[in-house]
């Protein structure tokens, strides 16, 4: 029985490659994350536990596909940024989207217990994500700050809203509490009825999660004078950066560079 | 920091909306799961346990998206048949494909302790995804009737390598003495060497397996008169049928009704 | 100077083959033609040698591209259809929609002295013109309806504003005794007002125009006997038809005839 | 008659916007001009007034499009680059595509009579037409080079060839001598049997044209002191430069400017 017959139903698949010389930007999202955050009790407005697994997907992430050169993560959604030059799948977009969104899902639910030993997967959790082409560095650059910026106004409107929900007041009196504040007046709700100082709050609830390849310097062994024997070996890396300012970029400029 | 200067960066994502009134195809594919299979030591040629954990990804997929009507599987593949007129995710083609492959990911992690109480996942599970329009119902039939067909192929093909494999050939040579047969050769080597009538092997290896949603008349209650009351309950099977022939689209003519 | 230093360029074109088994809709429209109508002085509402004119060109489409099976146009706008199973420029939407663009402006300008022998072309005539998949057949027939309903509408509403116009009101007094008018109001008004009986009117300004190939019968000899040898011929056909209603399409089933 | 009930087949049709940040660069083509040229006794290699007629066409396009920054034209091939940051038609593809074709083509009608005083147009010469992306102005430098090499391949050849036929050879017999030859052995061939110095030919046959946008000092008045007031002119230029090396993007860079 040859497949001769049906084969022209292949033809109706689209040849999807990305275009050249773009980086290539993987948002990935939570799906129904308010609903699975309640369901498992994660602790609001921020869950160290449920941030740092979705860490750990990120970081095998970058040891699963190489050429992810940059990843940042706020809440529960990861951008990754493949590198202009990279021919991952010949960079056909479904490829890249499916085989990723699949390795994460699958190193999520696989790393769960590790880091909720004591709590059961209630419901399979999932993730949608999209693929976005960026024609220039200092584009992506803005999108990150972007992302960054989101992270930032997000994290300190939820800080204060379950401050004031945890202090007795309902979510609606909170959520009208906060109407209209601007940036200082919720970092001075903070500092005059809680006593909290926004900026010491954790760094990784602030600022996000940055995963990169870092070179650091290692001491192989010591040579015969006794003198140690150096090498820079490459390492995954999470971080909780500014990325908006050129600071860590002018550090770290092999991670955006243009061919 | 309002985040207006950096949102351009959202107009760089496209609208990859499929257009209306075609049938929309998602097929997943395991992702090196040859090697995956090895390490996990899978069952030559078949292995009724995974291929049971493929089919219960497949009705847990049909009980979270209503507007899949039907889905094949065979091996480490399945696909799933969208309703021509779904309005999922607005038909964005990203939003279906990242969060359909996503969604049967978790699940195969989550219910892979079900089906090998006793081995460990020992790596993620990842597969891969496509989206496919089809603009009529029939050319949809085709589509899984090439689906059909590979089946075949493959698991003879395959039942005839490993039992030569397992009678002592190397596997280069069960290869080539496979080379150039045709199916009724394969099915005589079969019979007439390992006793085997190809066709009374289990049907989910020969014909793989349907999932869709059955109409089944159940007895709800008895009235005063002692008949029975019944109803149509809409209840997600699995089955193993031909679905190259009409047969079994002549019983279910709802399935792929077009508007 | 071999050129494959620069060659890497062309990966950046894309493949943009248009779906197999898809009725393919090639809209042309005249870019600015109220202005270029005016510069011109068309007659209002309808210029008989300006509708001739793009009949013309349309007649000019199906002899040039033969696999355009049926064209509709009203004022400076056409569709042409092009059978599913086209492999005109192997489906690719970007030779389809520039060739057939630059023949219809070509040949406008080519022909424009034949229809207007006293008027130079002041300006170059230009069209924009979409492709548009319909995946069946009854799908381009409410395509069809579209904007022969869509004549309708215009038509009606013009005939009354030029009338109004031309029988002394300003332009911005004949629309605002037209706001909010029904149909049966604007007919009513036409015969009321003008003594115009609107289904009197020109079959080309009311329904537009259809060009097709008819299959008409035509005697070749006669025999022996002196009786007529008759055959089929294709010939290229403008008529002026309803398209909503089934009777043109029952009279013409080999028109938009499905595989 | 309200046009609601049709209304839905305007979903079919896609939204193609360009993505932002990129340079656009399309590309016009004459169709079968092979044939074209010899229908109307053009010259061999080169018919002056043919090229000049795709000039004029080509400055009718940036006074039209004025968001086009530079045209490269040889034979009967016309590139035209858009700004990067160009918002015509909304970025849309159909629209940039159809109505630059369609608009170089009228114009090159209209003008033909200019061109061609004493040749009837035979046929509708008609262009096809492409759009394509590039994200960088250097990647945008190396198409125009790659047109500029394949222009002084193919006119080095031709101009061989043409000499050997005016010669007496067949067009076999010249092919055939020139089978396998290096750009220094055409040079030779050139110099040796027919004393051309091929470097000495028009710079249009060699280089191509150059359309873009010039700005040009000139005096628009005296003063009072009689000093002359000078300003900046913009100017429609075509000239024939080498745009491979950097010296005339040095000289005019803000045609290929990033923003």
């Amino acid at each position: 029985m040859a497949n001769s017959k049906y084969e022209y139903v292949k033809k109706f698949e689209v040849d999807d490659k990305l275009p050249p010389h773009n980086w290539i930007v993987l948002r990935i999202d939570g799906c129904h994350f308010h609903r699975f955050a309640a369901d498992h009790m994660f602790e609001k407005p921020n869950d160290e536990n449920a941030l740092n697994l979705m860490n750990i997907c990120a970081v095998s992430m970058l040891e699963h596909f190489p050429d992810v050169v940059f990843a940042y993560g706020v809440s529960d959604e990861y951008s990754f940024i493949l590198k202009e030059t990279t021919e991952l799948y010949q960079r056909r977009a479904s490829k890249i989207l499916s085989l990723s969104v699949s390795y994460f899902t699958s190193v999520y639910v696989m790393k769960w217990k590790d880091f909720f030993p004591h709590k059961e997967l209630r419901e399979p959790p999932s993730f949608d994500g999209r693929v976005i082409c960026y024609p220039r560095a200092n584009i992506v650059r803005d999108y990150l700050a972007w992302r960054q910026v989101d992270c930032h106004i997000n994290n300190q409107y939820n800080t204060c809203f379950w401050m004031l929900v945890k202090s007795g007041k309902t979510e609606r009196e909170a959520q009208e509490s906060l109407k209209g504040t601007l940036s200082k007046d919720k970092n001075e709700l903070l500092f005059q009825h809680f006593s909290v100082n926004y900026d010491k709050l954790p760094a990784m609830f602030r600022k996000g999660s940055c995963v990169y390849v870092d070179k650091v310097e290692e001491t192989v062994k010591l040579d015969y004078s006794g003198n140690p024997v150096k090498r820079l070996r490459k390492k995954v890396t999470v971080g909780h950066f500014d990325i908006i300012s050129p600071k860590f970029w002018n550090e770290h400029p092999y991670i955006l560079e243009e061919e």
